[in-house]
């Protein structure tokens, strides 16, 4: 078991940078946007960025700094 | 990827600073206001601040102060 | 944009001392008062200071001692 | 504003040994009886304490030890 | 008032070590049993420990061990 | 009152190692199984671990790490 | 008692590397993906993970980043 390589988390966030990505938070918001930057608390700078609405739609955000803490999950979308 | 630059949160707040811009907080209230100052903790400062209320209007506060730790995310206002 | 002066929360809470602020709480409570003293956790004393209730009216509590860590912001009142 | 004589959480709570104080805790509850002892992370023993109940009346608690986490604000009752 | 002795929590702790005691827990819950033993962070050991449910009765539990954190107070049973 | 031996939350666990506990989480959720391991953040390993469901059934599990930061409260069962 | 070996979180984690695991969150959501990394801080990537719906269906997101402070449990699925 062993020899399955490990992908860290760093290696998913470096390739996600400059792609497009879905960022679940706390409070039940789902964003989405171009990974712009992040660090090891996972505070994460998106550009391009819209949140989803509750109709299911997405509305415009621009550039948004969000605060790592509130981040539950973060994915890339292929 | 690794060309991509990496848009610091630093680097977001410093530009903000005498912007307006649109803090979400932990409770689901909304601020926006002129960025007057922050620190590494997200602690801000914001001048002219108005607050969302819940019909869509918003209401002025002045100067405001907001605890790091209830910043969910933040947004330069373009 | 770096020209633009920087102005502390250390700096706003200190020229709140002995002036009205008002403090939101992050149980959705809000409190008015006197600022007495605060520290770098956002502990602060409140005198004379005044809950309000449900229904808009304000309720006196005295000298009120409140926990940084449940305070979301915190506002001069001009 | 600097001449404003800062009185600190400290003060407030050492001239409120012995007497009675009104505690509120994050979990909604209200409680008051006699402040024994508290330390600096604001975990406070109360003498001959009641709890509140959502009548309006007071039930009777003897001493109880109150986690600092738990206490939002703490007032001295005059 | 500095003439007032500090009863610090360690204290009343102590004492009601192998004596009944009430426990309020953050979700609501309250618990009642032997207090075997405690450490600086209210991490408890309670013996013949009871969980009073939604009807006023108490359902036996035996040996409980509850992590600190979740602790809002706890009061001797006199 | 000082010769009441201090029984630790360590020995409490030590001693369930291998027999069947009863876990109360933070969510509400409750969790039966056999204790494998646990650390001193009280993360544990349950073996053939089962889920209470909301009808009082329980779901089989198999092998659960459980993050210590979601413990309520853990309990041996006799 | 102490014949029981004690298997640690890590080892159980480590096991299940390049294997299906179920993963329960804080906010109620429970994933399942195979277990691509792990870190001390219970960070994980799971790579072809699904996301449960409220209907028992289950929702294709690829590659997830979950911030470790959101897991209460994984569970390797046999």
């Amino acid at each position: 078991m062993s020899s399955v390589p490990t992908e860290t988390a760093h290696k998913v966030l470096a390739e996600a940078l400059g792609r497009l990505v879905l960022v679940k938070l706390r409070q039940g918001k789902t964003l989405r946007g171009k990974l712009k930057s992040f660090d090891m608390h996972l505070n994460i700078v998106l550009d391009d960025a819209e949140e989803e609405m509750e109709d299911g739609s997405w509305r415009r955000l621009g550039t948004v700094l969000i605060r790592g803490e509130n981040v539950v999950m973060l994915s890339p979308i292929q």
